[in-house]
């Protein structure tokens, strides 16, 4: 089969690579249908990720087809439509048994496109497919799920329920990329009361207006603090959620939040930062880091299958699987292509866009 | 002053009575601007609870304005707008530091329009002013925040966080009155997947929908829980919130509830119910009870102001406060007038409403 | 082998059966070391568990070696000592993902001496045990851990930790029987300020003092509510454990406990009661139901091999494995023999017995 | 009367200052019978807190008697034997209701001895006295519920309740002065498996296994991170609590707290630390800071009035409340005196100790 191959800091391919197999009863082998890039996938290729050794397939979310499946496999069968998760979940170990599945023991965790080959690939082996993988309800297309493999989860977990936002909260959420605008997306399910969006770029804040942002504010020409103090009475915000990763926006999360308020962490972070504990240490504020477990992804796919949730709008870009060299360079150039998500669709996924298409038409 | 006052079973009138006065600095006098008729007050009058005496001005639910504070009294001035609910707490209890101020045991509680003179009066002495009123934003009209006074908070506490709404729950709510209907509203701040409303009335359940329910199930006609097991894969509902208050509904809802959901419980009941222990002591389900505390009220507050929260539509008629008697006529004959709640408007509304009129036309 | 073999209503017998072998890769064949018998296994014989077909083997509570793996088994392998709990979890399905093992939809739940054949026997199968099985420590013995098989989690969980006992709390545990003793010694890991028990036998009052009740009331002789209303100021106890399974007990907790405290309920009924929500809708008070799940069986025994807990008391009496039927006789006349637990020990454990005697007399 | 009066950084003097007087209907004045000084006083005195101002009364922990009560208070009268806390509770405000009471913006929060005269005197003023003090069970002395006033409830509370203790955790406490102790006692509470308690003096470690740490390290001799990774299997302790307030204890919190566990900051901190993000960000790790609530203090105090919760074992000395002079030189030496808390005792109380021993002679 074809894959996207990591083959060392800045080279990357679309090459033949043998066809994976069943290595235990607990594997599935599952055909790529629809995938995506993650910016993780990108901090890979500078080299940013020393774990990943040359020749691993990249890749983490996909939406496939299950082709065969080992003997301890009693949760699908070849022909069922899959979500795979950025996660893999042993079932066994102490983590996963506290439903934290990214912190797994027991040979999962992040592992996919990054100890093992990935998912942006014509086919790909996945471990632990019981405990893994989630079927796709019938109704919904691949991308509409699609994005349940890392962002949605991710800014959910990581950054609204560790923070815990609740009915009537104000919630400031810095960065305004994926993971942020999926926060944003994530926040509006418990009814903030307001939703405020930083970033420095103004093109973004607007993006954030369409997700749903309440208020945005320009962090880079603009007195963030200020602006969030003036909003809420003096106070702070009651939740501030990381979604960038450098030192300078998670001390302003810090800064901005209220009193007993939350800072959560969701930004993948390459620096330490400065915690001003002479000025928090009498603040009551609760601060969260954390990669995300996936637990929440079933409740995620029955507010997509109820309409209640939309990710869909993420998608900026379409590619043939085959094409995913070409996708990289348009992803890899956010800045100047406005790319958000970009989505490869496998051979069989194209085959029936084409079908719907023409049953269109006729 | 003038009040309907409550003169026995069967019997009330708007009559004048001497005005209220301050007994202890923690007191307030407050003019009632804009009122309403709740359920309970219809309880009374049918001699239903015998701890209201003959005597008594009814009702719990107002806005109005500060006229004279106590001398200890420091959160609000004359002139004040103030919101008056139906919990008094004396803020110094073991349950009103816990919160739980419906529990009170310092003199608060449900007292107004029960053990003390109540709120359907042109003006009320509010004890406790400091810890049981809360400050009307200028921006909002008396009606927006009305419904604060009792039947939001209500089904909020009681029913919806009570019952532990979570995103992309089932919700059944049984019973579609004035209770269930704010059932159905506060229950949408956590994003259910889905909220099926309950009742034997056709008309209500149509109303049902205009609020927001998905699914509707005429329990009167229909195997209400053949229809939810349907909705649900067989499973049940997530959280069935109890609105009526008869056995037969307490129990269909024990009956409808998935293995390890709950049961909240919101309906005031007047008899003993069957709970089938034989059946739910395996099932894992969570069955609660209350009286509001109204601690959720100043986040209610704040959907309101931001706009995600409107209670105006349940207001369906619109009296005079010196018409409390027809106002009573209309909501107690619910069934042919299609009541649901009704305003009793003091000389100062009237008068605004009458100038923003004019100001409208000129 | 032999086992204890239900030959339906009033019959069973220690009979030869097949040796139980592997049917799927993620089961494992476990030679029974020491066992117990639970009142749930005199309610089969007595013919109350209809879903017990004649035939099946009894017993849910072990400790036993692991034999033999199937090939997706990744946690044990032959030679590991195993605790084998009353639960069985799949791992995969919704409920064990919410760690809710009791309510498993996957093929476990309660399945061991019910669905499928049990341990009280010289080996047994045991399904999906890589979620199911609990590695012993070297240093603890068999007994010591015995009683996590079943009875300290399900009290643990389902009376203490449902009943949200705090720091602080009065408990009121009604009924002094195995279950209702181990509340007590797990209600003790979260500092009630008192545990008071109640029960109609003055004998299982004294047992219940010497495992740490600091209150006994015999509620068949005294008036239980008042004197639970003297210990609390009037306002009764924070929390209610329900522990012996029959109407009075249950309707008893809803009256003891206070206004907004909880009732746990962990007696198995077989009738329904009548709950006096005419009473109890106002006075905010949660009441729970529920099978154990054994998510708190790691946690258990971190306490038990740190000292903390120890459940060794619980053994009345101790037989061979194959004399189960005069160990029946013992533990099914209770009210004459005192037993509260009754061991039964293979041959591996008693030839172990007798090396450690040898050993200490040398 | 006289009092112990701060005069500027390095000045206190035993002087005559008026006596207080009731300002408001909310005050009480209160007879001070036993007090105790903090750490907190003697940074005060180094000048380094600078909202104290030259003149002001130092203390905010005592037992007293009510002498005086304004005309709003309702819960004491003259003669009732009161526990005086270290943070005042307006009781309105919005942080008061959510029982967050030190961060209360009605008034309150840690004023007593900081912003408004304290209690090291022989009588002070108290506000909010309905809301902030506590009236002391007729069985218990003075010095019982003494440590009630401040570093129990910080450090349960701040420490172990924000670090979230669960039965069977290992809790690491890094710090073993007076708050480090009182997290031993109260940490307690809650059954951990292991509690493991760090500190630079072997003095101050013997004193912690004698308060019930299991385990102690001395983190200035041993590798601390590799004796409490071995200590937990290489995972880390479940939560770590600080109670020192320098980046080194913090930074060596965040290094030995396991992935998914808590660091509770209880230090009061003068400078910023160092927070390694970079490894942290993907570890899933809750860190908190805070001020004492005090909303566990009726808790405690249950649990000190049934004996599960002994606080005398802080007292190390006793001087006359006229000695405070020598009390302070005292507490200010606490490396060469092993001061950990000493007692201030009014004329009331030492009469009555002298009567008590009168009468134990007799």
């Amino acid at each position: 089969m074809e894959a996207l191959v990591y083959n060392g800091p800045g080279k990357r391919a679309w090459e033949s690579v043998p066809d994976p197999t069943l290595k235990v009863p607990t594997d599935a082998i599952v055909r790529i249908d629809t995938a995506t890039i993650c910016g993780t996938d990108l901090h890979i290729l500078k080299g940013d990720v020393p774990t990943v050794t040359p020749g691993t397939i990249l890749g983490h979310e996909a939406v496939g087809t299950i082709e065969e499946v080992g003997s301890a496999v009693t949760s699908f069968v070849p022909g069922d439509r899959v979500l795979i998760s950025c996660i893999t979940s042993c079932g066994r170990c102490r983590f996963c048994k506290e439903a934290r599945y990214g912190l797994c023991t027991g040979g999962g965790g992040w592992i996919l496109g990054h100890l093992i080959d990935g998912v942006q690939a014509e086919y790909a082996r996945i471990p632990f497919v019981d405990t893994s993988a989630y079927k796709v309800p019938e109704l919904l297309t691949d991308e509409q799920v699609l994005f349940l493999a890392d962002i949605l989860p991710t800014s959910f977990e990581v950054g609204v329920l560790n923070g815990r936002v609740k009915p009537g909260d104000v919630v400031a959420i810095v960065g305004a990329g994926p993971i942020g605008l999926a926060a944003v997306l994530t926040a509006k399910l418990f009814t903030p009361a307001k939703i405020v969006v930083l970033d420095v770029a103004d093109k973004r804040l607007e993006l954030a207006k369409s997700f749903g942002a309440d208020v945005t504010i320009n962090n880079g020409t603009e007195d963030a603090v200020a602006r969030i103090m003036e909003l809420t009475g003096g106070l702070g915000a009651d939740v501030a959620i990381e979604a960038v990763g450098v030192p300078a926006t998670f001390e302003l999360c810090t800064e901005l939040v209220r009193p007993g308020g939350t800072v959560a962490n969701v930004g993948v972070h390459g620096h330490p930062v400065t915690l001003h504990l002479e000025k928090l240490w009498i603040r009551g504020v609760t601060m969260t880091t954390g990669l995300v477990d996936t637990f929440s992804t079933p409740t995620l796919l029955k507010l997509i299958a109820q309409g209640r949730l939309d990710g869909t709008s993420f998608t900026t870009h379409r590619f043939k699987l085959s094409e995913a060299m070409d996708a990289y360079d348009v992803f890899g150039a956010a800045a100047e292509t406005n790319a958000l998500k970009v989505v490869l669709e496998g051979e069989k996924t194209q085959l029936k866009a084409k079908e719907e298409l023409a049953g269109a038409v006729a």
